[in-house]
């Protein structure tokens, strides 16, 4: 594809965006979608809307649209909670499996959500030992006390991506089961969830997928377990029969069991018309495309800034669809190219982090915004107060 | 206040809405809201809104706003996830709480999901014991092991009320502690969450307080135990200071460490905008309207409708903000009810549910429906085969 094929589909504010790795920008369709969800679903034919505008199977609807893109089958994904709340699940249900065992591995430095949410695991099943090891020894400290491998494919401000095949099959050998947090890696770069065999994966709705501020996430379970496994959040939406209100959970067949409470249908609105973008485009295009994006910046960077050393891999191949430099006084420059209009994420302690996505970027963009970061650096103007205000939080 | 003073705030279908326990209808403030977020601050700000649109904050936001309809205080109540959700973090950490105790005591016939998710957090604790005890025999089935008293305050089916007072006070004696799931309360019914010595609620943003469909929850912790409990969904929005990317979990302070994943902003926003519309609103003014229009529904339907039996409390001030009947083919009589355009809701296996909203409904919609319930009986018109489709689920 041509990247900024897409363009035309989204609502852009001025200047370069660079941070859908973050927060996806409003496609059309959603703002359109909304309204009608809004207007005539919810406004309208209010409760009815549960089953005639389809909202009680609007999680397995989306999931749906979602498998192609990481190369789940139908019923193996359903949209529900967000990450943190998936990750619980699926974690808690690798434990039940393998209660044997009781080692989860994961990597220092995954994202946080990841880590924490087996913490609070820990509360509740203080033997669970949560084993970080540096990424090039993931795989000889899998042993036969190990229930799960959880790793995150791309590594949020690296970008470094984890040999998901590899691994998936080094915890297989070990008898453990393998969880993959796809948050940057669904709508960015191609994944085979069922040709490496993952077990599990999560991920993430707001950002390369575009379906809006804190879009619900998505699950995917591997259709060999999604029968056999229960969520221990096993809310009433997962039940096989919810309408019955008996006092007795019983799992609903296939990946509905994995939903817990009732859905936000207006930001699952917003996620669906998000998600169907994706149905026009091939996902090896697109991961071409990225590449050719990010390439072209980094080279440019590369050439025009001499302080700022690239923390991601230099083969676009090892890495996912965004890039980050390490410098001194990250943030304030950051800050200086938002004033600019190039809308990067500074990332704590040293990071300059910047996301390529091709629906809607132009390669004009990335020489554009290489120049301007260039300027700022070379004038120095990131020493301006007003840059030096720390009250961002994304 | 006077039945119905609110309806030129709402955007109300043709017909009477009975059903406003089920799903609130639109708030003319909510659409307004949604595409002011959809539009100008995904749309035109996008990232940036996490601090300018005040994003990041909503859920403490919007749960100030809601503090007061169930006597709560500042920082005690937050908005998060769904009821299921937090039924299972509440209940989690009370046994963490009472690590000595294994027991969880609550009613059969309780909503369902909350029966649903303690069984869940069995299935990671297997001995924990979930012991259902007949409604009159709550307060004598506590002892020395009960970890939890779990009852929702309004049956979301017969709207009997517990008298939250005299069983928080008897958990209390035994060592427990008590949770209390307002959904069929929360801008219903006057609660005094600080005043009966409340240790947790849950509640529903979707039904009362008018949030849109699948509204998030909220989610409320006692002062006291605010800062010294954790909960076991400890995710990054949770943490003091997510942007700081540590690997280990620290607790925010107050309310905020309840909250787990990154919050649907859209739903939000309309559930700020519904709980914006009690700020004109004294519950007890409320409850008292509520009371008129379901004695005045009561008494007409059972001097016209011979066959239909009140299972709710008889006295109004026992019972919440919905009255059930029970008769044979309910479900038929409920599907020819709302296609004359009277919007209640079939229980299974025999009840028709009706909710009352003094913010929307007038007095003479209580006749009117009635009448139009009446007819339906004597006509026998609930027989044409065009009202036994079983496919509704709500």
């Amino acid at each position: 594809m041509t990247p900024g094929a897409f363009r035309d589909r989204f609502h852009l504010p001025k200047g370069i965006y660079m941070d859908g790795n973050s927060l996806g920008p409003l496609p059309l369709a959603a703002a359109e979608r909304l309204r009608r969800t809004v207007d005539e679903e919810w406004g309208d034919s209010l409760i009815a809307s549960w089953n005639t505008h389809g909202w009680m199977n609007a999680p397995e609807r989306i999931g749906d649209l979602i498998a192609p893109l990481i190369g789940a089958g139908p019923d193996e994904v359903v949209v529900a909670d967000s990450v943190s709340v998936n990750i619980f699940k699926l974690a808690a249900a690798a434990l039940i499996a393998r209660p044997d065992r009781h080692v989860i591995v994961s990597e220092p430095g995954n994202f946080p959500t990841d880590l924490y949410m087996i913490e609070g695991l820990r509360r509740l099943r203080p033997e669970v030992e949560l084993r970080l090891v540096e990424r090039g020894r993931v795989a000889e400290a899998l042993d036969e006390d190990t229930a799960l491998l959880m790793l995150t494919h791309v590594h949020y401000k690296t970008a470094e991506m984890f040999d998901m095949r590899a691994l998936t099959k080094a915890a297989h050998a070990a008898g453990a089961l393998a969880l993959w947090d796809l948050s940057h890696s669904a709508g960015a770069v191609p994944v085979d969830l069922r040709g490496v065999g993952a077990d599990f994966a999560v991920g993430c709705g707001y950002k390369y997928l575009n379906g809006g501020p804190g879009a619900p996430a998505f699950l995917y379970v591997a259709e060999r377990h999604r029968n056999t496994l229960i969520s221990p959040l096993s809310g009433w939406l997962g039940h096989e029969a919810p309408f019955a209100f008996d006092d007795d959970y019983r799992p609903a067949p296939g990946i509905r069991r994995w939903r817990a409470g009732t859905p936000p249908i207006l930001s699952l609105s917003a996620l669906e018309a998000g998600a169907l973008l994706f149905a026009d485009v091939d996902m090896t295009d697109l991961w071409t495309a990225s590449q050719a994006l990010s390439q072209r910046f980094v080279e440019r960077v590369e050439a025009t800034c001499p302080g700022l050393t690239l923390i991601s891999p230099r083969d676009s191949a090892g890495r996912g669809s965004h890039v980050s430099f390490a410098t001194e006084n990250a943030y304030e420059i950051m800050q200086a190219l938002i004033a600019r209009g190039v809308v990067g994420d500074f990332r704590a302690p040293e990071a300059l982090r910047f996301g390529f996505t091709p629906l809607y970027q132009k390669m004009e963009d990335m020489d554009a915004a290489a120049d301007i970061l260039a300027e700022i650096l070379q004038a120095e103007s990131w020493r301006a107060p007003e840059y030096a205000n720390r009250n961002a939080v994304t």
